[in-house]
């Protein structure tokens, strides 16, 4: 959880501005997302906000989903090489064991990430807090094999699993629209 | 027209990741529209680039048309006099008088502006490389007597022309796919 979760009462209270700039970024780099879910609110608790996220990118065409996982970095990819992943996306990295690959576990990540974006014109996304490094290279491997409107779905599938658990660190959980909590 | 135009043929060859950082704010903070619409080329030309937006823009969901509308500025808002819009919307604003308005103007709109998003949870946008003030001005409270999923769709409509115009300020217009300009 995050150093100062907010109730729901808080959340509920937002206005649009608010809204996109506290959670702008529980999808990776797609503002679009909070900027389209604020309009559901109020919202009952953590768990409910994260499923109006999850309903919006399930609502999205195939080419939104893919346009989503475009705006994702490639995991143990050149920006975390370079420091430069947004903090959500290192801390989330760094508790699937990405920043202590051995350097023949880098090679063969990097070759099958290439293979991945070179079939499917979209980066590799996986839930990382939910997988270790051991996990997420057989992911890869297995899912290469998936047909490409199938593979659209479940990265997306995996950023809603990102979402909730980003939001999960922003709200407290045990908050609830009709409790005084 | 931009500096450097680009030729239809440089934007068909781009990655992805080039192309949402070319194409990112074309629809204003809403990368995920780039991110779309790469699946899309090769292009014909700039018109068929500015058609593919236009038609993500259409089948995204009326909260997905709300969510875009909300991560525009207020015109001749907050974000205007504190100078922090982005290059894009400072010119356009500035094309329309936005900059030049007087202080009863200012009042008259600033006025109008939160009465439209009260009742619509989203910002007045229209395209003003299209309309002088007087006209945006009038357009403002016109539209405010319109019911909120038909302004929904009014704002998202503009959002394609000022994408599209900005479109043609980064690619060659005259540059087509199937000749060797």
């Amino acid at each position: 959880m995050g150093d100062n979760p907010l109730s729901i009462h808080v959340v509920n209270k937002m206005g649009y501005e608010e809204f996109i700039k506290s959670f702008g970024n529980v999808v990776e780099h797609c503002s679009l997302c909070a900027a389209a879910v604020w309009r559901e609110r109020p919202f009952r608790d953590a768990e409910n906000l994260a499923s109006c996220f999850g309903d919006f990118i399930d609502r999205l065409p195939i080419s939104g989903k893919e346009g989503i996982l475009r705006l994702h970095p490639d995991l143990a990819g050149r920006l975390a090489q370079a420091g430069q992943l947004t903090s959500e996306s290192t801390r989330e990295q760094a508790s699937a064991g990405l920043n202590t690959m051995t350097e023949e576990e880098r090679q063969r990540m990097t070759n099958l990430n290439k293979r991945y974006t070179q079939k499917f014109g979209f980066p590799f996304v996986i839930c990382a807090r939910e997988n270790k490094k051991d996990a997420i290279l057989r992911g890869l491997g297995e899912r290469l094999e998936n047909a490409p409107q199938t593979e659209a779905i479940t990265g997306a599938n995996e950023v809603k699993k990102i979402c909730r658990l980003r939001l999960l660190d922003l709200v407290k959980p045990d908050s609830q629209l009709n409790s005084p909590l």
